[in-house]
Parts: C-alpha cells; structure tokens; sequence
C-alpha cells in the first residue's frame, strides 16, 4: 500500500498535498493532510471533488469487507482540473470500475466484471473522500449544470438502483417492484425505479423514511403489517436491500413462486440461507452491483427524482471520521462530504 | 394422518390391503401389509405400481425435510387397474405435483407452483412405496413398448434433470453446462443434458462415476483437479447437483461474472451462503424442481438416454426399509423397488 497510505512520503510532482481519510490495514481510519497530490496518468483526469456520499459499504469496508485499505469513497461530483488537456473544469461524476481494457471481459463493453479491474475506493484504488483523485478520462460523465452538486453525488447510487431494471422481464413493464429496506440503499432505489415509471413499494420499519417515501409518491407498507397480513407467497419481484443478515430470509418468503428476488446487499460474513426455499418455489436470486452513470445522470437531469431529502448531514472533509460515525448511527440517511 | 398410517383399519370398499413403506411422523419407517387399499376419486386413476425408485429426496424426508408423514415415494412406473373405465392396462408415468385446479396458478397451467398442491410421497399425498396409489388421471403419461421398466421409473427423475434446460438462455446453446456432483442427482443431470444434445461436464470426486459419465460421453474431471487449476470462475453454467451443503459454495466459486447457478439440491437445515459473492460477481441463482414428463418420456423411447447403468440394486418391496438404507450408503446409485 505505499502509493495509497505513504503520509510522509513527499508531496508529488504538483507540488501539493491533500488531504484524505484512509483506512489502514489494520481497519484503522485516519484523517491525513499530508497524502501525496494524485499523479493522473495520460488517460486519467485529476479531479477536484466538490461533495461525496457515506455508503452502507464504506461502512462495511471499515468492518472488514473487501479486505480493502486505502483512500475510502467512491461516490462523488467533482471538477476537472484546469491543466487538464481535455476536459479542463468540467463537473463530473465517474463509473467507478475500472477494468484493464485489454481482456475479454473489457472487450466484450464489460469491465465492471474485469478480474482486474479496480474500484474507485473499495478495490486497488485510492477513492474519493479526499480533495483530489484520479480517475480515467473514459470513466467519466458530464453533469449538466441543471444538476446541482448535492443532486450529482448521488449519480453513482441512482446508476446501482437502476441497475436493477436490467434484470426485470421486459414483458412484464407493469408488475409491481417491492423494495424490501427503507434505509439509504432500500428509499434510494425505491425513488430511483418510481421515478423511471414502475410501480414500487418499499417494506420497512421506520416511520419516517416510510413517510420519505410516501412522499416521493411510492407506496410504502411496514414490514410488519406486510408479515402479518400475507398468508402466501405473492410478489413477482423483490428486491433485497435491508443491509441486514435477515433480509434475504425476508425477501425469500415474500417472493411468489417462480419470482425475482434481486440482491442488493453486500456484507461481509456468510448468512444461512434456506436453500430448499429457492428450490421447491424456483426462485431466481440475482445479485446487482452497479449501473450505466449515463442513465442515472439523465434521470436526474429530467428532474423527475430528487433524493436530496434523504440528505441528513453534510459534513467538511476535515471531519470524515465523524461523519462515517454518523453514517454508521442507526436510522441516519444519506450524509455527504464536502471539499 | 388417518387416511394415511391407519394401519390396522379394515380394507376399503376393494376388499384388499395393500403394503406400503411408511415414514411416520416420529420419524420412524415401517413397512406395513395391511395399509387400506386406494380408492381412486372419480377423476383419479389405481396404479399397480411395478418398479419405484428411491431418490435422495426420499432419504431427506426420513431425516424430516418438509415435515412429511405417509408412504413415501415418488418415482414409479406401473399399470393402470383393470377396472378402470379409461386408461385400464396402460403403462405409465406420472407427473408428481396434483395442483387444485381451480386457483390463478392452476388456470395459468403451472400445477406445479399452486399453493395447495398434493405432491406424491412428499406433500400431503401417500407416495408410491406401495403396491398401489391413486393418481389423477390428467397426470398420467402412458410409456411406450419400448421402454422398459428399468428405464420408466427414470421418467420423474429425468423429467426434473430436463428441467435444467429451461433456465438456459436460447442464445447460448452451444454454451457447456457444469454439473457439479456425481451422485444419482448429478449424473443423471449430466446424462440427461448430453442425451439432449449440450455440452456437459461432470465435476465429482467419484472415480468410478465419472468413468461412468465419461462411459455416457459426458466429459468428466476430478473437483480436486478443477479447484487446484482455475484461478478465476469461468463456467457459464453450474448445476449444483452436489445434495451436500458445501455445493453451493463450490458452485459460487465456479461460476463466471454474470454467470447462472441452478440448483437441485434439496436440504433441510439452513446452509451459510457468502452473499457477496452473487451480489458483487452479479450471479444468478435459480432453484430448479421438478420437468416436464412428456418430455422426459420422449427423450427415454428415443434411446439416446440410458440411465440403467446407475441402477446399484433392485429389491423387493418387502425390502423397502433396507433398500433405502442401501441407497443411503456412500457411493451407492440408484435402488429400485419391484412391487
């Protein structure tokens, strides 16, 4: 980990440090002012970021997922550099997998699946909680100036949520999509598929984000009215995203028989499942990780969905540590960074 | 369960008893002789069972999967009474799900998934263990000349190996499909797919079954060998056909990105699955049940499928109880009973 952690290393050929919240490898997380400026390569951008957002899976990161060290954060809006040759001052986000270009898998328009690729903040590449990061020119998308900055940092989760349109049966438009999980994950996709035109309810049990989604126009029910009233199987798709061990358990018993149950969740310990379950109701358990940027990028320029009521806090840079902590808190939604 | 172990009750209105196998609700199998004869319904059919087989499901319900109690059994061919005004002589088959008939499941023709099913020997119906059972005659298919009754009583199981091929996408026929496990499940999963024209490799550590695949002309090789080469997942299709807990894992680790896990296996106890793996590798896990019998029967009188050499043993229904401690033993194929 020289090139991500090496504080006292020297400032870089820029001339400039920045600052950066890291973890260690022992799980440690530190605010640094002293991390060497980012070196783009001829095909990166530098970019400054302006805000970026607490997911559930830096929090699992810090736990010990991934067995990641390094700058943390991938989800950001920033600015393009003024050096940079091409794309000087333009606000982006970024597709933050970024495969080897040369396999099959990146041949084949693939890279998110790259056995080599890294991962903005969370696989063998320094992340964006920090003043500056590099990122490939290729990664990145334009954000029009109709998206403010607290709008465009959730660009990379809106892309994850929409993901989850590309497993659904184009023949069935019109069946109706539960998202099992009102936290930041479960509301976020629960707006993001609304705002795209399907009919959603979100199943959780907090009052409040129930409300958040109500009035976002989704329907919303409390879990546990949703387990008392049901005396069958009835839902053609599920989607899985409590955060919480027992939510697949949940998902597979509200899954009607031959239905979708769509994973969202990543943790990072093994959950007992009930197989037969899967088996005698032949379900389909598909697991969604990230989405197109474009997609989520032109979605939130049509101004169709908003998740900046989901915004809890947002907290300066100097104050990572604290704000991860706060994200950490149970019933907070979505807190941001800024730079 | 009256209808079911009310053993010492009188004949029935046919004036015979019959013997059956068994499994009470302590967990305790007897084979009785003085079970009460079958009296078919107006639209149920009395089958003269002559060979049923015993498959791992059997075994699994004995350690008290599904929480069923009666006569066991669901793999049989036999003959239709006499006295029967349709179908009396014929040879046949049946489809092991008997669906209400009446509900939106049943109405689509998806008996299989209706949620009052009966299932045969498995959900609140006296299997085939027993000289005789009554069957609906709408789940009857008649067995060619051809087909003897060695391979017949392969019908359910082959029809539940094709089943398989509906999960796979059309576009990627040519695609080889992995089958991981060489126990009866597994290789009459592989036999099955290779007599329908697809690519398949069996992935067992039996020797003497996987010569007994590669004798079928399904390509054979040792897990040891297939985890100690492949350093990146790279089947495009695993059939978890294992029937032990640490298959699904296995199946995970071999799978490619995007890639689609069916599963066969059926178990009762909850099994610790890494979720990770699916969500971040985009998995599909789809459990597979039970085919298409018409299908099954057409591919066995074609003779391209001949499963009789997994036959392990043949016994005596008056042997039922040792043969299903036979076909419990390690490494022992399939254990037919002749009525």
């Amino acid at each position: 980990m020289p090139r991500l952690i090496a504080a006292s290393a020297p400032s870089n050929a820029y001339g400039r440090a920045v600052r950066a919240l890291i973890l260690n490898a022992a799980g440690e997380l530190a605010l640094v002012d002293d991390q060497p400026d980012p070196i783009p390569s001829a095909a990166e951008a530098l970019i400054h970021v302006k805000r970026a957002g607490i997911c559930d899976t830096d929090l699992q990161l810090v736990r010990g997922y991934a067995g990641f060290a390094g700058v943390l954060g991938h989800e950001f809006v920033g600015v393009v550099d003024q050096a940079d040759p091409e794309l000087a001052g333009q606000r982006v986000v970024a597709d933050i997998n970024i495969g080897c270009g040369a396999c099959p898998r990146c041949s084949h328009g693939d890279g998110h699946h790259c056995p080599d690729r890294t991962t903005l903040g969370i696989r063998s590449r320094p992340g964006c909680f920090a003043d500056r990061v590099a990122i490939p020119r290729r990664n990145l998308v334009r954000v029009p100036d109709s998206v403010d900055d607290d709008l465009a940092v959730f660009a990379e989760p809106v892309a994850a949520a929409l993901h989850v349109l590309d497993e659904l049966d184009p023949r069935a438009a019109g069946e109706r999509i539960d998202v099992l999980g009102d936290g930041k994950l479960g509301l976020l996709i629960s707006l993001a598929l609304a705002a795209s035109g399907r009919q959603v309810r979100t199943i959780g049990h907090h009052r409040a984000k129930l409300e958040l989604a109500a009035a976002a126009g989704v329907a919303a029910t409390a879990l546990e009215h949703e387990l008392a009233a049901s005396d069958q199987r009835s839902s053609a798709v599920v989607v899985e995203a409590t955060g919480h061990p027992s939510g697949l358990a949940r998902a597979l018993w509200l899954a009607r028989p031959r239905g979708l149950v769509i994973l969202k969740t990543t943790s990072a310990a093994p959950i007992p499942v009930d197989l037969s379950a899967i088996v005698v109701n032949e379900l389909r358990v598909v697991g969604s990780r990230c989405g197109d940027m474009h997609r989520a990028v032109d979605l939130l320029a049509q101004q169709r969905l908003d998740p900046r009521p989901m915004i809890a806090a947002t907290m300066a840079l100097a104050q990572a540590p604290a704000a991860l902590e706060h994200a950490g808190q149970r019933g907070v939604l979505k807190v941001l960074l800024r730079m």
